[in-house]
């Protein structure tokens, strides 16, 4: 029972879905979806492959109404840079919700990936930002470190845009990339002074000791951080979530064992109830920033709501047109 | 950084690899690891889509010495036929073990399951069937039934076949399509003259409750279940598990929640230590079959390893060989 799937590679993806507006609305639907209780959303599948210092992640949901299911696979093999490669890389497959055939191989080596999670970056800052938004501060120098700064500005452009990095040379190479933004760009000596002078600050980083100290916290701060998806990865101080205003997770049982909540729960400062959801915060079921002093955070680790909601986006996309190759199977 | 990545339809898998005596060595050898305790296999990630009476499960391990790892996913979409297609689809993504990049899709619409399933089965024969075994019986018509027959007589070559199924049509369909096969083939009245008059038994069934009854076993018979791969499923009465001389798992956490050992425990009736897994007989860490008048039973779920093992065989097969597109992505 031959059936075409179309098979689609990350150039002619790039060509067809971008980070704007509309991806953002996207991905805030999967979140207001997953408040909304019908999803289905099994734990990630992780498996380590520790003799080639590698990893795989698999994330799926199904969202009722979609017409179709993503299945997300995301190898990180961290010994790849020196053979040239990146070391994230993977596709997504999109499958029908109804019978479940393959309809398309997104060979996307991760691109869908990070704009689905630079998307989740927009909507954590639209609903949780303070509504003026002067200075942005960007933690980290890799592909997020640009992604998130453009994912924010279009929710809140703001004029000034800061960025820290360890490595000095990479953070100004990720400042060059955005020159193109509509602001001020800079990149600053240490993140204290980055955190102390932002109102949002996105931490993009792989760190496993926090690189946000809570004596850095102010009133007018939202903080997102979307470097920890990993057990054992730590990028905000957690003393910061229990003194924050509000926290906020994309997805609570991932937080917890995932996110930074993870080791603010290994620190005995969370008590056991489970956080609020950005969802929650969408579809107004939970408060969110209550006013411009607040202090908030938002604990971002990727769902696989995210992915079958962009996936699915990109077959709409795509639809009727003659992008990727058909395979009949 | 693009890569070529071999994209191969069903049609394609088929010429390329079938049940013969390398597919079921090359099984052997996933059991033979799994036992020696390098695998990392992660639990099967399970996704229900109620309202279109699917399920999704996908599977996966990592074999240390091989060159890839695939990723499965199995969707099974019970609504199908009605819509003339199939219930049971999917595909396998074989990654590189070294990079994690993406090396082929397989577009098998579960081929290679049904392959590596029946390998499975010829490997269970092989190590726990009596050596003489003049009468093999099959439960079930499906694809399975046919596919298990031939795989068993790859390994005990029979004289009779015997074959039941709930629809007498259907078992005499597949009775028919076994008519190649070097043996006398009949379809019986009832499971219970089968199970009496066979060596080696094969359930292939989806049965949720037991259509062997532990009061039909005799001395000098080998039955291999294989149609429970989910929680709620049960082909084997739980009181032959206890009343067998051995019962063997493919996988002893996974027989435990998806296969016929779930419903032995919930009866109470098996002890709380872990069953012999397929692998330690293979590798002679655990006894098999101490004589031909024994009962043997073997539970068959389905593993990531066997997985993994086929999709890196069809891999090595098809080397050097013009079979399927390749996609620059």
């Amino acid at each position: 029972m031959a059936h075409d799937i179309r098979i689609v590679t990350e150039a002619e993806l790039r060509a067809a879905v971008g980070l704007d507006r509309e991806t953002v609305a996207v991905i805030e639907q999967a979140f207001g979806a997953l408040s909304d209780g019908w999803v289905v959303m099994p734990p990630v599948m992780s498996m380590e492959l520790a003799e080639a210092h590698g990893e795989v992640d698999v994330k799926t949901a199904y969202i009722p109404g979609m017409s179709g299911f993503a299945i997300k696979v995301s190898p990180g093999f961290f010994d790849n840079p020196r053979l040239g490669l990146p070391s994230l890389n993977g596709l997504m497959i999109l499958f029908s919700a109804k019978t479940g055939l393959v309809e398309a191989v997104f060979l996307d080596n991760g691109y869908l990936t990070d704009l689905r999670t630079a998307a989740a970056g927009a909507v954590a800052a639209q609903y949780l930002a303070p509504d003026l938004v002067h200075t942005a501060g960007v933690i980290g120098s890799g592909v997020q470190a640009r992604l998130q700064a453009r994912a924010a500005h279009l929710v809140r452009p703001f004029d000034r845009l800061l960025i820290w990095g360890r490595d000095a040379d990479k953070a100004r190479a990720c400042a060059d990339d955005l020159s193109d933004l509509e602001c001020d760009v800079r990149v600053v000596d240490n993140p204290a002074d980055l955190v102390r002078a932002s109102q949002l600050v996105i931490t993009t980083t792989p760190a496993k000791e926090p690189v946000v100290k809570a004596g850095w916290l102010h009133p007018e701060l939202h903080i997102t951080a979307m470097g920890s998806d990993q057990a054992g990865k730590n990028e905000i101080d957690p003393q910061a979530l229990v003194q924050a205003d509000l926290y906020v997770a994309d997805r609570a049982p991932q937080a917890r064992s995932l996110g930074e909540l993870r080791a603010a729960l290994e620190a005995g400062l969370w008590a056991e109830d489970n956080p609020v959801e950005l969802g929650d915060v969408i579809r107004g079921r939970a408060r969110g920033r209550r006013d411009a002093d607040e202090i908030t955070i938002c604990d971002l680790t990727g769902t696989g709501a995210q992915d079958t909601a962009i996936a699915t986006h990109v077959m709409t996309l795509l639809a009727g047109r003659d992008v990727g190759a058909v395979i009949r199977a």
